[in-house]
């Protein structure tokens, strides 16, 4: 038995248009179970066409129905829902056929939860979940196996937290914030006073803030702040193995993709996307709408929107090795010609 | 008590040479209780000698024997195990001295297994372990402390998961597959539409397809496949801390280094050498046999084998500010070079 | 509520000055409950200022007292406490004030502990913990809810280990280290014998030692040795989701940054600081008092002190590209000049 989407749900394409408010053009009756890809879906799946470049396979596509545009959909030989933004409209449904695992009310006895804590009747807590004092949780949490919720955390509602997430004390999780499995939050920040003979640790007293529908991946790590917050803005999406450090402030709706290191204090402004491995220096500041590509490292403040970069390109190895050494030479390369210039003038 | 290995087996070195199919020059009856380098190793450990620069070690050894090739055999003051392939008839015979905890099989009072799993007899379930509904597990599985193991999943033959593995839903492990602490296998893909106003989650329906004889380290994530799965060949070897976006398919024997990587839907060759921290972008191909330095950025598709880098070589910091600046000039510093050469001709 | 510190302690001004040996200019009745930044701190909140640009804040600020040097304090509106490095000092005093949940000692019921163990009666053993057998604990530790103690371990006194932390067999933890959830030492080093159609794994019998002092991050890995120990020295800070490959050897408080990367056999001498993001190649030798800027990659053994750097500098994706793709022709535009230079001549 191939795992995949399809037990949970079946729904009749007109359900689908009248939920999307989609244009539909085919048999209202068909049903839909599952998702597919524009390749290799069948008739009892749902797929879409965002990028023309796959239209070829929009015109070979078995699928139940395809979400397009209006401007595709002569070229489907299936039912189509014609909609303006096919991929979007695509999100949107997608979570009727999900097949993450459902989980009823209810906490497991396994589960060591301070006797301090209200836990609403509508609350998944899973196996081992430990919660301590003074926690809050809001109505519709799911909290998975193992979970570790420390002392006065506050939970929203419909938060959901997989398996073997660590929040420390004094952690704040907005209305329907999902943290993907062994994230670590709120960990004491890198402060550390150099003693002469070695380091001295600083007290981590701050607390983690994050905002509403704030999405983290999984082996994430946000440190707690030095005094005030750490702060997550609202609808902020962070990949795997990010790390924020003390006192970052992320701005409403940015992205961070995977392997992204923000060093403590950087305060990154809203609707930026910041590429994959991307570093970024402590104590900058990056403005609203930035885009930095993959690898980007980010050493002072970007004050203007738009996209930036940093890294070199690949070469083969062998003409790497000869250009490489050259780049020990770009100034005297530079003064060089310069040289060259003013003696021919 | 030093922690090491030799408390659990003893063999002569004759049994060493019949089951590397080695030739002994030496005692055959002289036994070996443990694994040793050649620098401290003393006459109860096994040695190798790969490297023909450690032939000084090899001279001063006083390890009760040593693997090595037919042409350093002589330089040696103890018995030799003469083999093609010193490194690898270590690997081979290292097990028999390997110092990894030996669990019984059974399952812990505390684990929290589904009514609806099958578990072998000969399977170990440590503390704290949660499995859940549906989950299939070979013969000689060992899953240790606080794994978690989601809906649906399906473990091969002696698989073994380490403590706090977190396996989602819908995750398959082929024979022989091992995984190191807090990995996390399945987590949703960092999949989302753009909605004008932000970001809209997109359902993850695929599931992680692993081959057999996979080696995983600790602490890295791969995401579950947006439609179709996430594809991991057989024999392939992932070091600690690397990330695996959704939908990459990874060929057979590939060795990824720590830290590395790989955004979505990147396709990666077989026998493929990746170095630490690479970054590999999303929707590319990498064709079999390619070697990337470590801290490459590849952008593009590599359709030829062979070795590539990008990094930047150091250099001291006061020298690098100086060099480093002028990249930006690389450009016109070209343009002024040709304009140069153009009026001399 | 706003979850901060202050709940747990008052102290005098008189009775900071006493500990810190600082000259108080003020009440040394005033009483203080909580650290503040110079910005916000209330009455009830002590302070410092280490940088002087941030003299205007002095001017303006509201704390209960502020930690400053001699030539700063008469801009103070509010009591000073006078003394040489007041960063150094905060950091001193700021555990009085810290946040951070003080457990009581006793073992929970859930853990599950080997027979074999003896627990001092001083050490707090949380929910879900689970210790093998032959593992020894210094007086004062704390295993907090969840984490794993493989076989044959060795933790000092005062040992801090965070929810979720996996220490394998035959790991060495000195007095007073600190480490966040997550982190896994003593996972296998990633080595492979490559048998001409796959890799062959390579048993990791050594263990890990880690000195006195040393403090550990969130989800950060240290692998085991091959045959010898990987070995951190005492007084060693390390931030989150760093990697250490097998015998790795680290001297006396060096501090790794986050998202640091060390190859194995890599030996980084005392006093070193490693930015964020840096690669180490394996087989590497680094000296003491070393400085390594953000994302650089070292590639051959440093053996002067200093500061050294190699990543790019960052630039507008348009003229970065312009510029990135002329690294290529890095040697070419140098050899060009020279067949300029020398016609001239």
């Amino acid at each position: 038995m191939r795992f995949s989407s399809g037990e949970r749900s079946l729904q009749t394409l007109a359900r689908i248009a009248e939920k999307l408010e989609a244009r539909l053009e085919g048999d209202g009756n068909h049903e839909i179970a599952r998702l597919g890809t524009i390749q290799s879906a069948e008739s009892d799946a749902l797929t879409f066409l965002a990028n023309p470049r796959y239209r070829g396979y929009l015109e070979k596509t078995r699928a139940g129905a395809v979400l397009c545009t209006e401007d595709q959909a002569s070229f489907s030989p299936v039912p189509v829902l014609i909609v303006k933004d096919p991929y979007l409209a695509y999100a949107r449904i997608s979570h009727d056929f999900d097949v993450r695992p459902q989980l009823a009310p209810g906490v497991h006895p396994s589960a060591v939860v301070d006797a301090s804590v209200s836990v609403p009747e509508t609350v998944h807590i899973g196996p081992n979940v430990v919660i301590e004092s003074g926690v809050t949780l809001g109505d519709g949490c799911i909290l998975m196996a193992g979970c570790y919720v420390g002392v006065g955390c506050e939970l929203g509602k419909s938060v959901r937290l997989w398996p073997h997430v660590t929040l420390y004390h004094g952690v704040r999780l907005g209305d329907r914030c999902n943290v993907h499995a062994s994230t670590v939050i709120g960990a004491d920040g890198f402060g550390f006073a150099f003693a002469g003979d070695g380091w001295e640790r600083v007290a981590q007293v701050g607390g983690v803030a994050i905002g509403d529908d704030v999405d983290i991946g999984a082996g994430t790590t946000i440190d707690r702040g030095a005094v005030d917050d750490t702060r997550i803005g609202d609808g902020v999406i962070i990949d795997n193995q990010v790390q924020v450090a003390h006192n970052v402030v992320i701005g409403n709706h940015t992205a961070l993709a995977g392997k992204v290191g923000i060093a403590g204090s950087a305060k990154i402004g809203s609707f930026c996307m910041i590429g994959g491995a991307v570093g970024i220096s402590g104590h900058i500041e990056i403005c609203d709408k930035v885009q930095l590509l993959g690898m980007t490292l980010v050493t002072g403040n970007i004050t203007e929107p738009g996209t930036y970069a940093s890294a070199n390109p690949m070469d083969k190895a062998a003409s790497w090795r000869k250009n490489a050494v050259r780049f020990r030479h770009l100034d005297d390369i530079y003064h060089r010609l310069r040289r060259l210039e003013d003696r021919e003038n």
